[in-house]
């Protein structure tokens, strides 16, 4: 099943980003579990589009009708159904572009794998629209994560080629409301404004730029996870690929740690405050597929938004000759952006469900 | 189930280091598709240790025996289960390591996960010793792709700092199969040196050195996979991190992408030789979780091998104080040359339980 | 998860009988796939109530609204969802039953599982109610079916004592299209005639009546299926005990078989008009869980609706005492009856799943 | 997945009963449980081949070696895999039955399923010899259960038309002891003689019977299982369809519920002892999918042992012309006087496997 993650809590993401609606389908909740709607519309705002130089103009009632598994504010065990109906919608944008597919979109192999029916205005299935739903399964289980003291944040760590600051060893939950609130959501401010030139630059050019985004995730108890194929890099690099736009993952000192010699990557133990940590985190919490109490950190490229302003080479899928397609409508200049909350949401549903999963925790 | 990959193709792993035997259960493989048996053996001779410098002295006799599945050199339909017996272990070597847990490697967690009963003895499950079976079940794959023309190749891509030469757009069966031979499998053999070089200094220095690892898919038909959480990335990412010491992977330009400019990542469409193809592979042959006909490219990040000669801080769970550990024994100074047959086999039963759910391909 | 269904085509049900929506989620359809609407509404319309003396007068309008997955009256690739409304909900009479639960319902034990949260309105998501939406999956997946010549049927074989007439060893599409649309779906009228009696001496009394029902599955070509946990009983099992009152099922002979001796019990094959086929089909068209050609046929055994207007013995679970109980409002004196279209619903999903897993048939 | 079963934990079965070996992989059981190896080939020697008048000559060396997952007597939280070598096979008893299937076995549709590569000796992995290791995967799950105070049952319900007696309301751990150590497992001894009278009947005219078995579950508290696909019915039936030969199941009074008006159906429930319980059990300790406390009643049909000495009718598959078959070799009269074990270790792992995934209970 393509759209569907999860082992114990299994979300389903459904809708084309021009059909009526989009929504989620959320199996395997705990009853009983208090959802404050108000914060979750709170943390679905900041994936919104319209809020910033940095995002598309479109604006989307991007707001969740919920039809089933909650009542009086509680999850009463039963699956939750949400739904967001679709309004502003340009089809006429997008006409003919399962003819001269947009280079480094789906239009092309979509086709391929689904035929002539498939829809592909607006991206279809394909769209990052498609996040919105995440979103929702995403922001109640981090509710659910919260009351269980397990905070989890993220933040743009460069842009291009323009570098951030890593979260610290230890980061906080007050870290991540902070940087949550930004309009470039990083925690190094003056990094922070060299990013936003280089995204500047790339939309006055009818550009776009790639980026990469930390994610951190406190409070985890150590002992959480399984080794080979159900650990918590498995799981979270599975769903993270469900993000359109990411191309790679990494845990920890990820790439570095393969440039490093064994005496410098190995994260020696030592107690602190009476608990076992280690010095460093090159392993990012996590070793044998298990956490080990640290911080869980990721980080996770993202390639820039494939819409672009400018003309490129494509081909006629039905004469099989060379042509250009230039797309039109409005477009992130970056993805990454609008992305943060969303990176959030996939790692917390990734994360409750191995909790869930785990009869000691939760 | 923590051991176990595939949803159509299921393969579940299973066996402790110091055991009686380690093997693997292979489900869901087409009646019919002959095995050679010699040549499985001899891809699996490629991980075996005690072959060359770079790699751990313990002799293994890994060769596997079949008890079911396959009859007369034909897969018969039914599971398939081979095991691997242990034989050349000397346990006392890792004696009160469960204590004093050596930094980076999964005795400290898989202690809180599986409690006082766990089998650490040389790893026990987590050991590197159990991607073996992962290479009868991926060899076995491989061999059933290479029958419809699908072909995997990997390659060490760095060490250390010590940088080689990626495959070219358009790998062959023939550089694979020339590159696999070698004792240090990588494209550029001047590259190759240094990167040795950088091995046998860690080596000298009772230290051990990570790597990068790239592998290429060839051959694979467009339009396979699908978008969200079951594309190809999703696919592979969760099966990769199923080898021991990955901290990271990436597709295509990967890390690169989130630097670089729309116009610069996105991969122009253009007709060669009557087939739509791309000019660049930016994505590594894959676009919303589909592939597009081009090769299929990922590298990932080995950390260094966390067994290393000198003298590591800990701690003694026992008494919460801070201590020493030294590492007894033969270990591998870079564990990724090892596991360069490794990557090719899961990505063949990655790719192999895709093409088996899609009807129209196998 | 509870409310999921399938591997390669999967149902994913939601909602509760007094919330906002109901509705079903199907991911794994094949793409361009033509869904006739009319003849779905049809369909569902056999499992409507207030059609027939047999049924509640409770009036739904349980007409499904599709949310995605269609577009041009075919699927596109993507997941279907399609909601019901929900409107004609009488809340008032279910007030208090969690405090005193009706006698074979699921009140008692869901509030065990899912604590005070629980939303057990009109059955919540326990209601009959939940098997408008396996209708549309069902019916989706029945028109799918019959475009490859395989066609399903169910009939009443008995209510109460009285028992109707099975299926012919070669039931016919037209057979079953007659026996659908009567009031009382059941091959000999005359049997129907009394059942139907049985039906409202029931009624009359404030009682309900149990039943059985004979679906047989025609045109499913051999060799689909597999052994061990994964045949053709095994699926059809697991699905049929998805709906609401079925407390046993039986494949061919079934019970029968149990009473018979070898020889009386083996189906000889035959060759008939140049296919091979089995005398008699004691079986039920399944061995080692493939199929053999014949009919699927099995039987299913539904309780009487455990809602009666009687005076029934409950407890308090407040206080602990012992009380009574009495069910008000409208309610199917013979649940079967509407759950004809439900079975052949579920056996089109479960059939189709099976068939989207195998390569060489669809 | 045809030879897997479950969700948290998963039961691999593997082996031809002429090939190499047979046997069973268990992932996800928890660490650290301590299994009484004598116990568990106690319970295996319970469905042993050569004890009884009633069951086949043909002895078998049925003793497991455990490769993996369990050291110093204890689990110890990795995949444990069992194997039972194969001896005592006389292959030259099968030749050339493939191309005469023998009637109401798989041999036919084997064929079809897997084609000429099958391996169809003995029945291959069809073989009821298949049972044994779930025997070893249900013995473990028993002991487990046991330990949590859930005992588990079966009983020969009737053989032929010859009736046995019903377990009582609150069946004892005892009675199931006692019970176990019948030569024909039966709770009414008279029955009983009734009942080996019939076999021994079938025995000496080649022939074979079917049987009806009985198992109950008492221990399992109220609140476990889930409405819809995933209840204990469900998940019950699902399993026990993998035993080879099963044809029916029903829960509590099953087929007998279909006859009832509801006012005799539904059970009443009242304080006993503090606790609330129901007067009588026809739902068979299942309220909509979930425990209600009182014991889990089901009953399963088997067919006749479809081997029998008699000349049969059947199909040259080459020359597609009618002839006949005489199947050689020692068989069991009555193949659920065996399989009587069988059931209880299945209805164990289904059993523990919904209770491991419920966080509250395990």
């Amino acid at each position: 099943m393509s759209s569907k993650y999860g082992k114990t809590l299994e979300i389903s993401v459904f809708g084309q980003s021009h059909g009526k609606a989009i929504g989620v389908n959320i199996d395997g909740l705990p009853s009983g579990e208090e959802i404050d709607i108000e914060k979750l519309y709170e943390f679905m705002g900041r994936r919104a589009p319209g809020k910033s130089d940095f995002a598309t103009k479109r604006s989307e009632a991007d707001l969740p009708v919920f039809l089933s598994g909650i009542e009086n504010g509680k999850t009463c065990g039963f699956p939750i159904c949400a739904i967001i109906e679709n309004k502003d919608t340009r089809s006429t944008d997008y006409a003919g572009l399962s003819k001269t597919p947009r280079p480094s979109h789906a239009d092309y192999t979509a086709l391929l794998r689904y035929g002539e029916s498939v829809d592909l205005r607006g991206g279809g299935h394909f769209s990052g629209r498609l996040t919105a739903p995440l979103c929702i399964a995403g922001g109640i289980a981090k509710q659910i994560l919260e009351r269980r003291g397990i905070y989890i944040g993220a933040q743009i760590l460069s842009v291009g080629k323009e570098n951030g600051e890593k979260f610290p060893l230890y980061p906080s939950k007050e870290l991540f409301d902070e940087t949550a609130k930004k309009e470039l959501p990083t925690v190094n401010d003056e990094c922070g404004k060299k990013m936003a030139e280089v995204i500047r630059l790339a939309a006055k050019d009818a550009d776009s730029v790639g980026a990469k985004i930390e994610c951190a995730i406190i409070g985890l108890p150590a002992g959480i996870g399984s080794p080979m194929f159900d650990g918590i890099e498995n799981r979270i690099a599975q769903a993270i690929f469900g993000i359109p736009a990411v191309k790679g993952i990494e845990f920890g000192a990820g790439f570095e740690s393969a440039e490093m010699l064994g005496s410098e990557n190995n994260d020696p133990f030592t107690v602190k405050d009476g608990v076992i940590v280690t010095e460093t985190n090159n392993c990012g919490g996590i070793l044998g597929g298990i956490s080990n109490g640290m911080p869980i950190v990721f980080t996770t490229a993202f390639k820039p938004t494939p819409s672009i302003g400018k003309e490129q080479r494509t081909v006629d899928v039905k004469t099989m000759e060379n042509t250009t397609v230039t797309v039109k409508g409005r477009h992130d200049p970056c993805i990454a952006v609008r992305a943060v909350p969303v990176v959030e949401a996939v790692a917390a549903t990734a994360i409750l469900d191995m909790l869930l999963e785990e009869s000691e925790v939760i």
